[in-house]
């Protein structure tokens, strides 16, 4: 496996371009595509918020036929919460796209991420929609990147290549998204293109699988924005003999998947609003996976471990605070926590550590934080970041 | 009902005080007794806490026999995590005042809050329990209650006189602790007191009952620190005809204690740490209890909504967003949002609002939010604060 240049459109048959249409006020691109050449298998994950934006709604209608040419993604508006209009807007976009494309509305796909609850213009959007298209170029892919990026301060994208029985696949992804204090509650949009031949169940089967130890893991579950959404185009341009079943080939295409979206969710994780560092909370030695994932999950959203963390504050009472509201079963008197390699605390109570060290694992860029349950054998992890000055700068002030 | 001064030694029989032992390292009092006159019957609730501090854990043990004399609470220290010797020198605490006070260890309930890890320091303790004793006094609430405030800014205590059946009966409180971004994650320490004459039985009760709707509904159970917890004392002085069954006096025993309970609740939101804003989140129309709880919690949980008030802007959608992954039931098309006075969601779209009035709603000390399920007839509501870059300044370096 090889990482290669080229984002979404490193792909055989992927094209892609990002511009400006005035959605964003600061005139930053705001409008982004990217197609197939050929109609492509898809399939998605979508936010579990009963709460769902209008261009996500009629994402999950034209999603469910199996198979789309393009997705059409803006910035600034999340397109959400403004009534009906808010699908036929989407619908427009699709119905606009599809007519340049020569396919119908029901290939086009949509997504928004932005301010919740004002209407499309549609006005700046429609005529973009032409030079969108017309501008549509097979290494655009970083443009269509630039264009969907919101609070975003580096660009999120990869691309893979990978052999499947002498043939070369490649897989593309980018996303947006920042993993802020709830991570979870961060608009996430990642949009992943490959040229390998898949048959449509197993590519859902893949997404599903993989967007669950990655996204999942900074975005998670259950606890999602109202435009989240992951979507996957398979085009099968790469020849290789196509994935009917789970063999070698299907594992080699989830691993590489796996590491495109792993990739893109560390950088969401590390990118979060403000933050100066990603924090990655493990937690082994738990009695079931739910316990460990239950654990992670209150680390990771604590805001008193994620300040600790900014300020290199060893406070690892907070981390066995949050663990002990987790819901998790542990015994008290059985837990060792690290920070980096530091033994902090050791069965339960203050372990004789060298707080210098300490600092210097919090100092870093990446700090591990690992809690050992010592009661099973199930492990898990969810990244996150320090939470600091500048989030709240970004947060208190997002729609002005 | 009237309010008077004095705090928890506004009750007849009454005596307490708070020194500095050396514990705080600015030299601010952190050692405080109350004590009543009489044993009283006690009634406590503790952390849900898995992890549970050694001093919380002494105070479940000495008050099962349901009577005390006194309490010593430090601050600066937690007491927790720090192995056996954690227990004992709680047990040390107590025992030296019951010396004093000329009762046994197991009339003394202790309590500390503070950093987690570390031992207490009993040879500043030590010396510091005889003049802590010995300076007691009638009017000693309000240095008590200095002596437990750690990150607190504002004072916390209150007295209120209430009649049962021509006799006055006073009941006092004081209470620290902080709503902050998680509220339930702060350290609550409240102490009531009362010269009620009242059946253990009852008193336990009503304690549950008004810790239910009042200091949970800022820290919220199941969701605590490790050494939260709210303990009553009962001496019956003001020798009210004994209240033993729940007729019109305990009616009215309750709503004292719940203005009593519901004033420090409030006072714990507004002083969350670094905040400039008190939120009460409210939902109504809830098809269920449990339902508006959620959506309330999941509200004033959020650091999106809770940094959008601290700048008064009125983004709505992320109070919509919250209610969204809650796990509440409702029906996003029939939901309604106020700012204040201002209703900014009609029926789950975009109302047309004037941004002016709802900014203002917002730069008011007290903002109000209120949601609209329309589902059902349950309402909830949970108090919080704002996200100010102050909590941040004050998490990133608590230790040090």
């Amino acid at each position: 496996m090889n990482i290669i240049n080229g984002g979404v459109t490193a792909p055989e048959g992927f094209f892609a371009t990002g511009v400006s249409c005035g959605l964003k006020k600061d005139g930053k691109k705001d409008l982004a595509i990217v197609c197939s050449e050929d109609s492509a298998a898809v399939a998605g994950v979508f936010t579990t918020n009963k709460v769902k934006g209008h261009s996500l709604q009629l994402t999950i209608d034209h999603i469910k036929s199996g198979y789309a040419n393009a997705i059409v993604i803006n910035s600034g508006n999340a397109n959400a919460c403004v009534g009906e209009q808010g699908y036929r807007d989407a619908l427009e976009i699709a119905t606009l796209t599809s007519g340049l494309l020569d396919c119908t509305p029901q290939d086009i796909l949509v997504a928004s991420t932005g301010v919740i609850g004002k209407r499309l213009d549609m006005d700046a959007i429609r005529p973009a929609i032409e030079s969108l298209v017309s501008g549509m170029a097979p290494d655009g892919g970083h443009d269509a990147m630039e264009a969907i990026m919101t609070t975003d301060t580096i660009p999120k994208e990869i691309a893979i290549e990978l052999e499947l029985q002498d043939t070369k696949v490649v897989i593309g992804g980018m996303a947006k998204g920042s993993g802020m204090i709830h991570p979870n509650m961060a608009t996430m949009i990642g949009i992943i293109t490959t040229d390998a031949n898949i048959s449509r169940k197993l590519l859902d089967k893949a997404l599903k699988e993989v967007v669950r130890t990655t996204f999942n893991r900074v975005s998670v579950d259950g606890d999602t924005s109202v435009c989240d959404m992951v979507v996957i185009f398979a085009n099968g341009m790469a020849e290789n003999a196509g994935i009917i079943n789970e063999g070698e080939d299907y594992e080699t295409f989830v691993s590489g998947l796996e590491y495109v979206c792993s990739h893109l969710a560390k950088l969401i994780a590390r990118d979060g609003e403000g933050a100066t560092k990603l924090i990655d909370v493990v937690v082994e030695g738990a009695g079931s996976p739910d316990d460990a994932y239950k654990a992670a999950c209150a680390i990771a959203k604590s805001p008193l471990v994620k300040t600790a963390v900014f300020g290199s504050d060893a406070n690892w009472g907070r981390i066995f605070t949050a663990v002990g509201y987790s819901g998790a079963e542990f015994d008290p008197n059985n837990v060792d926590i690290y920070i980096g390699d530091v033994l902090v605390c050791k069965g339960g109570s203050a372990a004789d550590f060298d707080e210098a060290l300490a600092k210097e694992a919090m100092d870093r860029s990446e700090v591990k934080l690992l809690v050992r349950l010592n009661k099973g054998v199930y492990s898990d992890h969810v990244m996150t970041c320090d939470l600091t000055y500048d989030y709240v700068k970004i947060n208190s002030s997002y729609r002005s």
